[in-house]
Formats: structure tokens, C-alpha cells, sequence
């Protein structure tokens, strides 16, 4: 199986499947970068340079001098262009090399690679597929990260895995099993699924059946709730992959949702057995004003907590993956396979060796 | 020579023969593992989850969720069953899948494998190989461990080295010339061997040539000696390797011993590269009660000296052996010669690749 | 590229190019190895004890017993031989095994390889390659270390790259462009070089353009210096690489150097992706006495913290070269290209496997 990428169910080994790089991926935050500096970053091996000049938009180049392959991101933005630390090579907006101090300008050397760059919603995205496809891609929708009634908690981390375990873990609901400890027992009803050639939807509802409304579930409902029949299934949640993203909704007998996730999790290295995670969660402020700025430090903890588990778990897939030397998910819930089906059918197989 | 495995000397490299899986090999110990709880283990590279139900005797299973791969030692024991944290599958004392929180009772998926296992003297014991052979395969006997005429050290770690460097280190007496900072000079004298098809012993005498007697000896012999002739060549020292395991005794006049040492090196990784101790250090009492009690922790002090001078050098022959990719080593001592030829005989080779 | 180890301009890649063992190479500081001692050294993954007799000469031998090959460097002195740590077996200057303590003479088993060794100016060299030439090849010439004329720092750390970025970035005197805050900015201008069969020769003048004078360079030059056009191009840096070492002069007018640099970076694993660094870095006395001693310290820290931005990023070229699989080396300074030859026509290269 290790060989042939194949898992046991005869698909392909959905661990080795790539992100398909025809999508625009974040790959920084705004506030990470200030006017006049570049910052280095990565998208599945590929190591870019963000680089924001005095004036004008951001950029981003390959992370790589044309010289001698030291980060670009080392250097010194001037203008318009940034100026390789190590001899002084500098490269404009378009990536073609426009200085070297020692040589005529007659003669100068091949540039490097340029990415596709916007930024928008306090992140910054390129676009690591084919360029010619970048203006006819659009750029995700935010969910509510730019709504005046909604309050954002901007999030990331780096986790040790592909990213298809954090969409399997988000979506495949009946693991709030082990967030008993931060949550209570809370049996999930599943309530239906949507399928789309791109897009995958479950939805739930819930009822607890044991322990206190945990303080950060109170600050997403804005209410106190007990344990009663009268709160249990009364809140639809619905987690949606649409590749490559991925949102989480809270919403309360049709009203606008009380909860809002977007998240994304980009691959680092090649193998893409890491990824990157950039997440918008936003909860819809309450009529009493400021109960949220000052509610929000305990949100923050819960969530970070229930994060933690998370990620603690998937590593662990990952782990146990890289022991056995492939995917032995033996999966039971239908939309979870409907999930796997579409990361493989979006993805980009690897490319086997002729035998 | 790395890449057929066969060493210099044209057998198998010793360094790749694999233990033979069809014997109890001590994987936990018994205080490790409380009422109503599991820990993880390991032998040879696969993952064990050692279960203690609220009743019962302890049991072994996989250490992996047939559903997601992560190790079920990271849940919870219910009953006579272990729950897993991710999305609380359930699985039984045989391994059996008993429960899928959100699944109907009637498709239950495959569930794990189960290791055969037992409790004794403080350990924890499974066996690895054919679950089949386990009832005809008896238990090791622990030597005097738990005998009252004796007190018993129980000490274990883990070494990066394969299990056969320690079977030579403890049965070539010869490097006593290494301990000459924490026993003084001894003398070895080889008194000569026994070979049978699963054991190989080696008995030897000792006479102190320079430095004073240490205490940790003083205690184990339960008298203080100087360096005179009487003293010298009166004891015997019997190492023995019965496969897999190894001990060492020390008997002066054929009384019954004053030290008894049962020890077993555990594979850890797949490749056996690596492994843990687990040994059971047996002192015979004094006359003088309480004295042993007295003195325990200088001989434990003076035993983990040994010890850790015993482990880096094991280390050091492990590393070369990596760096050169496989046994160089030039034997002239006739009985390690023996005990070499014993661990291929009863360990497993490695398979080789059709050319 | 990564495969057949031929770069992009289809040459042999550099950076797999070894070194050619058949020259002297400095292993050790003499201050290191005391009477009576031993120490762990390498040459390219070759381990070396080093052996300091209480009587006559330095000698060097494998590293490894013939025996269980672990370190001899572990073991202990006894008047001209050297005993292993494990079993006691010794090693004479010659390398023959002289004494295995539970033996008889007349079996003795095979020895181990020794090294042409030489001391000289604090170094202990070692001669790799055959042994037979040793006797016709020089030791190195150091420059100015044993002149009373100059003061000498001897200093030397690990740098996690292949020897050929060290020499080019010693070379390329426009990367001076990466030391500006350590040096203020300086234009050089690159005056011609020279070549032989084994040497390359590059010769810069320097002006500052901006910043003042540092320290460090005022203690080299004896000399405060303004900005002015006095100072500017009035010292002629000489930087030469007579295989496999490098040195550095910098002289005024055809004086004698006021600095006079001779260094050489000495691989230490086996495929020489890392290199030990052994430089002498001679400073002309001034006329004063003892100002130079006075300001020694100051000395130290501006050339380590030269030294520190050179480490870093000759291991991120290193660290590209190994994410590339290989050597993208864009280069347009003459004199470095036919540097990079001379590496390679004077080095070993890999050996291909047949197809």
C-alpha cells in the first residue's frame, strides 16, 4: 500500500492526495506584515516571499534569489523592489531581476517566480496553481468577518497532518465524544446531508445529556441554557466543505447564525502531511453592547482548549498513518465517505512511476 | 554488506535477526497500570494497549481503533471494555467492536487484534507471536523475585541498541575492565561453559588485583573483603542466556546465590534497534535484619553506575554499526561466539528480497 | 538533477564534489589533546582518536576497535599505546593490535588504520587519502602564525554546509554588501584575478561610500579613517584559494599585510555537507605595544559577528541545495566560476552507478 498509494478500500491512498493548487490559499496575515518589510512563507514546499512595498499593494515571489537560492525574504525592501541580503540582487513586482550593483545593467540574470497575491479580510492569498487561471478564480467568501454584527476571532496554528484529517475531524460531528471534558456530554442527532460536485454538507443538532452548559457555549448562544427538552435539537449546525474551504454554522430556528466559521488548512511541505491553519470565527454580538469584548478572553480560552484536543488527535492519525504506511480509515458514517470521495475527486492524485 | 544483511563472516548479520515472537516478554509493569485504567506500550514496533477493567485480569489489544487508527490507551475503560476518545468506539477483552455510540447494533465494524497476556511477579507479560502457542509456552521463571529470603530491585529503561549487544555485554566478563573506576581492578577468570540448543552459559571467577572493595559489593557479598588470596576465586559468577531471556548469579561455596538477576531486553521499534530493560535485580538478606533495607539505596546507586556505563557503550557499539551498515565484529572469545550462534538460531531472520 | 548530481550547466554538481583526501588536513587544536589523552575526531565520517603519548609525537588512528568498534577515543593512554575502554584491547602508534588482556600473544587479531600525522602552528593535521603520499605532499604554509610580528587568533566552529560556499562566499567580496551594519557601506571594486592549476586569485579595493569606520577595522589598520577620498581604494584585499585552503591579505602600498587570514574548512560527514572551520586570522603589530592585546576583545567580537552572518547564510544556500535536490547556482562573477571549477577539477566526484 506504501508503494502504490492505494489504500485497502481500493481508492487512492487520500493521505497522498494533493490540494489542488488551482484555488486561492492564504498564506499570512495582514498585521504580520508591515509596509516596507517582506516576510518568507510556504505553500506545500514552495517557499514564498510576501513582500509589502512603501506604497502599492502587496506582492509575492518565490522565496528564492535567482543567485544562490537564499530567501528573499532575508532582504531588504527598497521602493518597489526587494534586495537579496547576501549580494544585492534586487527584484521588482514581476519578479525579473533589476539590479545586480556589480554588474552593467546589459547583461542582468534571470529573475524568479511571481504568485498571484491578494489580500483581503486581513489575509493575505496567492494563487499557487497555473497564474493564467488566477483572474478567473474567485477569491473565498468570508463569511462574517467583515459583518459590523458579527465580532471575529482571527486563529491559526501550525498542525502535523494532511489536511484531510482536519476536514474529516470538523465534519464528522460524533467526535464531540472527546470533548466531554470541555463540553459535557452532548448527544448529536445527524439531520441530513447536501452533495455538490465541489461541496459536501452534514447537518446536526444537538441535546445534552449530561453536565452544565460549559461558559463558552453561553457566550455563542447569549443565553443560559439548563439541560431540559426545551433547548435539546433546537440549534441546526451546519459544517460544509467547500473545497477547499471549509465553514461551520450555528443558526437558531432560521435566524442569522449565532456562530460563523471560516477555516482553511494549507499544506506546508511538499508531502503536505503538514498544514497550516487560518481560521475567522465569528459570533454574532448580542443586544447588550460590550458583553462580548468582555465575555470574549473566556471564548478564547474555551475555544483554544477545544482546538487543542483536536489537534492533539489528528497528529495522532497522522502518526499511526505514517507507521502502518497508509490509510486504514474504516469509515461507517455515509457523509464522511461522501467527504473522502470529494477531497480525492478535487485533489490531485500523485503521479505514479512507470513499472 | 548492509544490503544483503550478511556480515563479514558470512552469517546473517546478527544485528538484523529479529527476537523470536513465540514467547512472553514483559511489556509493562504491574504498578504502572491502575484499576480502570490502560497505558500503551509497545513490543517490536507495534502499539499495545494495556487494559486493567474495574474487575478482571488485565488485557491487550492493538493499540489503534479500527476506525481511525489512534490509539485506544488515550480512552477510557468501561467495565470490562475501553472506549475510544475520538468517536467512542468500544471494544472488548477479545478485541471485539462492541459499540458505535451512533451506529445500530447490528453492523458493527471488524474490531482488534488481542494479544495473549499474563500477570506476574510485577510484570506485565504478552505474547507477540501465534496467539495459538501461547498455552504451550510457559512463563519465564523470575528467578528469586519472589522469594522472602531475598530482596528484589525491579529497574528498567530503554537503551538505543539491539537486544543482542546486551546479551554479549552481560555475558562477556571481560569488560569488568570498563567498571575499573566504580569496582576497582578485577581479575576475570573464565571457569568455562554449557551449551544446550536454547542456552548458552558462562561461568566465571574473579580476583581483586588493586583498588579497595566497593560498597555495592560489600553489601551484595553482606561482608567487607580486602585483597588477599583468600578472598580471591571463591565466588562463581553464572551468566546464562535461556532464550530470550538472560540471567546472572553469584554463589560462593555452593551456597544458594547472594545475587540473582533475571533480565530481558525488549524490542522496541520494528527494526529491534532500539529496546527496553526489564530487569529484576534479587539480593539474598544478611542475617542482620534491616540491614539490606539499610544499604538499598547505595546499591542502587552503585547499580545504575554500572548500568549507565553499560548502556553507553552499547549505545556507542549500536551507532557504529549503523555508521558502517552492519557487524564488524571480531570476535575471539569462543563462548560469545556461542551466544551469537544461539540469538541467530532463535531469532527470526530477515527476509530477503527476491533478486 | 538530484540523481546523476549534474547541475543545471552540466557540470558534476559542486556541492557533491568531495574533497581530495590526498592533502594535510587540520583535525584538532593542539591545546585540546593533552599528554596522556585522547580525543574523538573526524575526517569526511572517517572517525579519528587522536593520541598524545605521554612521550614523542601525536599519532592518529581509526577510531573504532578492531574488536566491537566502538571509540578508542573512549579508552586510556598507557605510555605509547592507546587501551580501549571495553575490553582493554591496545593499540600501538602503528595501529596493531599489542595486547588483548584474556588472550594469549601468540592470536593477536587485526589491528586498525592509522593516519600520517604532523603538528605544526597549534594544528594537528591528518593525511586522509594514501598514506604513501603523504611524504611528498607539503604541510600548508599558515601565513603569519608563528611571526612575532603579528598577533594570531585561532578560532574555529561546525557550519552546516559543503566546503565550496565557504570558499565562494570568502571570494565574492560583493557580498560585503550583507555585512553593512557590521561595516558600514563599502563599494568594492574588484581589481583582477590570477590563476593556476590549483589556485585562484581575486584582488578588491574598497571605498566607503557611507557609515563610519568600525572598531574592528580601525584595530586592523591601525588607523582611524574618514570617508574621504584619501582612504578610498588605498588597500588592496587579496583573497586566494591554493587548494584545499584559502587565505585573505589585506596590505597598503605594498607594505607587509596588516591582516593576513589562512583558513580551511574540513569536512566532517561523509557526504561533506558540513565542515569544520580552522582559521588563523594574523594582525600586524602596531608601533604602541600592547594596544593591540588592549583591544583584542573588540577584535574578537567584530570579526565573530562577521563570522555569524557568513554562517548563516552559506547553511541557508545549503539548506536550498537541499530542497532543490541539487546546485541552481546562477553565477555571473567570473572569478567565482573559474573558483568553482578549480573545486571541482581538484576534488573527487562521485562515482556513478552504472545505468
Amino acid at each position: 500500500m506504501a508503494e502504490d498509494g492505494a489504500s485497502s478500500d481500493g481508492h487512492a491512498d487520500l493521505r497522498r492526495i494533493k490540494c489542488d493548487p488551482n484555488y486561492w490559499y492564504p498564506v499570512g496575515w495582514s498585521h504580520e506584515l508591515k509596509r516596507g518589510k517582506t516576510i518568507g512563507t510556504r505553500y506545500a514546499g514552495q517557499p514564498i516571499a510576501l513582500v509589502r512595498p512603501q506604497e502599492g499593494e502587496v506582492f509575492a515571489l518565490e522565496d528564492r534569489c535567482a543567485h544562490r537560492q537564499v530567501p528573499l525574504s532575508k532582504g531588504r525592501v527598497e521602493g518597489e523592489s526587494v534586495q537579496c541580503c547576501y549580494h544585492g540582487w534586487a527584484y521588482g513586482r514581476s519578479g525579473r531581476c533589476i539590479d545586480v550593483p556589480y554588474l552593467g545593467k546589459g547583461k542582468l540574470p534571470n529573475g524568479v517566480r511571481t504568485y498571484p497575491c491578494r489580500e483581503v479580510g486581513g489575509l493575505i492569498f496567492v494563487f499557487p496553481g497555473d497564474p493564467d487561471l488566477a483572474a478567473s478564480v474567485p477569491l473565498p467568501s468570508l463569511a462574517r468577518a467583515e459583518d459590523p454584527e458579527y465580532k471575529t476571532r482571527r486563529f491559526g496554528r501550525h498542525v502535523d497532518c494532511h489536511y484531510s484529517f482536519m476536514h474529516e475531524n470538523l465534519m464528522d460531528m460524533n467526535h464531540q465524544f472527546m470533548h466531554m471534558k470541555q463540553m459535557g456530554k452532548m448527544k448529536p442527532r445527524f439531520l441530513g446531508n447536501d452533495i455538490q460536485p465541489a461541496m459536501v454538507e452534514a447537518r446536526y443538532s444537538f441535546a445534552r445529556t449530561d453536565g452544565k452548559q460549559p461558559w463558552g457555549e453561553t457566550i455563542i448562544f447569549g443565553q443560559r441554557r439548563d439541560n431540559s427538552a426545551k433547548y435539546a435539537h433546537r440549534d441546526v449546525m451546519t459544517i460544509r466543505t467547500e473545497y477547499p474551504y471549509q465553514t461551520l454554522r450555528i443558526s437558531t430556528d432560521g435566524a442569522p447564525p449565532v456562530m460563523d466559521l471560516w477555516i482553511v488548512y494549507v499544506p506546508q511541505d511538499e508531502a503536505q502531511l503538514t498544514c497550516r491553519v487560518f481560521g475567522l470565527l465569528s459570533i454574532r454580538r448580542p443586544k447588550l453592547k460590550g458583553a462580548l469584548e468582555l465575555a470574549w478572553p473566556f471564548l478564547v480560552a474555551f475555544t483554544e482548549r477545544i482546538f487543542r484536543e483536536d489537534r492533539d488527535i489528528v497528529e495522532l492519525e497522522q502518526q499511526a498513518w505514517r507507521e502502518l504506511g497508509g490509510d486504514h480509515n474504516q469509515e461507517v458514517f455515509p457523509v464522511i465517505n461522501m467527504l473522502r470521495d470529494l477531497l480525492r475527486r478535487c485533489g490531485v492524485a500523485p503521479v505514479h512511476e512507470a513499472s
